[in-house]
């Protein structure tokens, strides 16, 4: 499972390893409005990830480490929704992986500096979807096929 | 009750308001090793805070505004502690309350820039305690005091 987490939209997208490749399982956005308080946004995404893995019971979570190009501001906004879904995961016994967004972009598209319609297309290719899925699901997937590849790599 | 949330040490305080003034309840901290992956130290803030909720059942919880003076790793990190503890509180539906150092500062020693050792005093001093509390439990308690004098000067 793979979680793109933000304080208007945190995306979430499942994907399962199989011999023939990865599969798409299951994607979805959290979101909130402007106008919320941070408490309420903090539980909405919290409590949206436990039910998600309650009903999936990934194996892994695979989350974006923070880009610190943006705004202080924003930076200390995600860190509270990161530890929201940290602690989802936590809560839940499932192992929390991170990746920078070079990594996931390497892992999808083959270049670390790839345009995000880009990261759309190649999971829509990967996933063999019918259509591109919201922005923030596409990156959750990204993030989850990206963790797929990295545990195919390293020795069982 | 207040919070004083920090990656390494998170403390808490409770206090109560009396006719005679204001009462003390309850101190503490909940620790994390240097070692502690961030998923375990935000377990272990969500779940020490939730009990604490439980037991002492507070009206309202206070907890400080991040001070942007420190580095952005630092605040990032405090912005996913922060929000481990607003979740505890959101999640026992007790109102947040957030005051600036600055304020709380203000309130308890009615100088905004007072050093920390000065907190210190005045907590001990205003809550007739035998002791100087541990310093994050005595900043939480700063701003439960903090607190507890905003709502004496607004109308009931």
């Amino acid at each position: 499972m793979g979680i793109d987490p933000g304080s208007r939209i945190t995306g979430y997208g499942i994907v399962g390893s199989e011999r023939k490749g990865i599969k798409y399982i299951h994607h979805g956005e959290i979101k909130s409005k402007r106008s919320d308080p941070l408490s309420e946004c903090l539980k909405r995404i919290y409590d949206g990830l436990v039910d998600t893995i309650q009903t999936y019971s990934p194996d892994a979570i695979a989350i974006e480490d923070i880009f610190y190009g943006k705004n202080i501001k924003s930076l200390v906004t995600l860190g509270h929704v990161r530890g929201a879904a940290i602690l989802a995961a936590a809560h839940r016994t499932v192992p929390v992986f991170e990746y920078t967004p070079l990594e996931v972009k390497q892992a999808v598209v083959g270049y670390g500096r790839a345009e995000k319609i880009q990261v759309q297309k190649m999971v829509t290719a990967i996933l063999n979807l019918h259509k591109i899925p919201p922005t923030d699901a596409s990156d959750a997937l990204a993030i989850a096929i990206c963790h797929t590849n990295y545990m195919k790599v390293l020795p069982v």
